[in-house]
């Protein structure tokens, strides 16, 4: 499986994606999923894929093997609606290529699709596996996909669109980590990506490796933290738990 | 869809259970999922139920009516072991009898089986739609059906076999409003046990409302305290949030 989340804020995108891929739990391997596309100073496409490797791979070659040979591609189409259309199309394609003897395979993927291109704002979008699309509001400021749901929690206490970035990438650090330790089919290295709005380029991918000082030192703070907010908990005001009189 | 989680701790059981039911989302009711046979003094048995209401609900009457009609039955077999795999018979039954015209649906079903039966410790049981089952230990001390993910990175980081009854209590709480809050097919009122090994009888299941004072403080303490220590934690020692300097 997979995690990647994408939280789209009021002053730019936090893109945290893990790097586990498993075919079974003896076929385990490690494989980037945030890819970046940009012609520096005019837009920046970033993608995090989700679901069946072989069609997730297809699909970002593909799509970067059209910026030098299709006339209408990622990096010349106007707006980010349109590369949303373009991954959408691109996926069908693959999918329909491959899926003629599934033989009980699920080639399905899903695809968050983010970035700039210069006249828009910095947008998000979640394509899905059909190749139709959503885009993220101020609403709803964030998309996950893969193994979403441990770390879903945390995000709905926390995130809005207004959160500031340096905190936005905090919270999706921990709502990796709560993913990370119920889930063993998402697994480290993490690919993080801070994009301010407006930057026009790719900020640079951060890497973080199983011994990383800073992610060890942001899960262990919230680790002890929730224990120690647990264990300050006020008794519960019914007593629910009084042991049952002996006959 | 349905959340029940059920602990097993050193001093007994501790089982929550929500009670709403959907068949898409505008059929929604709310139905119970926490069922107690008991002879009171000798044994009592709780069962919670999740996956195709049409199945459960077949099951618990079937377990009941054969409490009246058949030799062998959940109030007088000698052991945890025999309840569950007699559950898990029920199980296959009821799915073979409905699934023979499936057009497309879903029977399947799972059951949390736990009590304690005289000269047997408190046992736990998790049984899966196929009838097969798995018994809860000290390294395991949990078992989660329906939707279990939202709520499960909360209890893998406090509970363990030691945690008292009432903080085991507490964390299912928790943990059940972890769920409620990201999924809408999850829903109260809900029903709790709390149950004191060496009880051997049922000890009263308590309904919360959706207007219980309790409960309600109890969301509040912790939401407000995650939001708290979220605020709290020390920045990232690396400035992975850095603005790209301006062309």
């Amino acid at each position: 499986m997979t995690y990647c989340v994408a939280l789209k804020v009021e002053n730019g995108l936090v893109l945290t994606s893990d790097s586990r891929t498993n075919a079974g739990v003896d076929h385990i391997a490690s494989f980037r999923k945030l890819h970046v596309l940009e012609v520096p100073g005019e837009r920046v496409i970033f993608l995090q894929s989700a679901g069946n490797l072989a069609t997730t791979q297809s699909v970002i070659t593909l799509l970067q093997t059209t910026i030098r040979n299709a006339e209408r591609h990622a990096l010349n189409v106007p707006t980010m609606f349109d590369v949303a259309e373009l991954v959408g199309k691109t996926i069908r394609e693959v999918i329909k290529r491959d899926q003629g003897q599934s033989q009980g395979v699920d080639f399905s993927c899903s695809m968050l699709v983010s970035g700039q291109i210069k006249g828009e704002p910095h947008r998000l979008f979640n394509v899905y596996s059909q190749g139709n699309f959503i885009e993220a509001g101020e609403d709803t400021p964030y998309f996950q996909v893969g193994e979403s749901k441990y770390g879903k929690p945390i995000l709905d206490r926390i995130i809005n669109f207004n959160t500031p970035l340096d905190r936005a990438m905090l919270c999706s650090l921990i709502s990796m980590d709560s993913t990370l330790r119920s889930n063993l089919s998402v697994g480290m290295p993490l690919d993080l990506v801070c994009y301010h709005t407006g930057g026009m380029k790719n900020p640079g991918l951060i890497r973080l490796q199983e011994d990383d000082k800073m992610f060890h030192q942001v899960r262990l703070a919230w680790s002890e933290g929730i224990k120690e907010l647990f264990d300050n908990l006020p008794l519960l005001t019914r007593d629910v738990c009084q042991p049952v009189e002996e006959a």
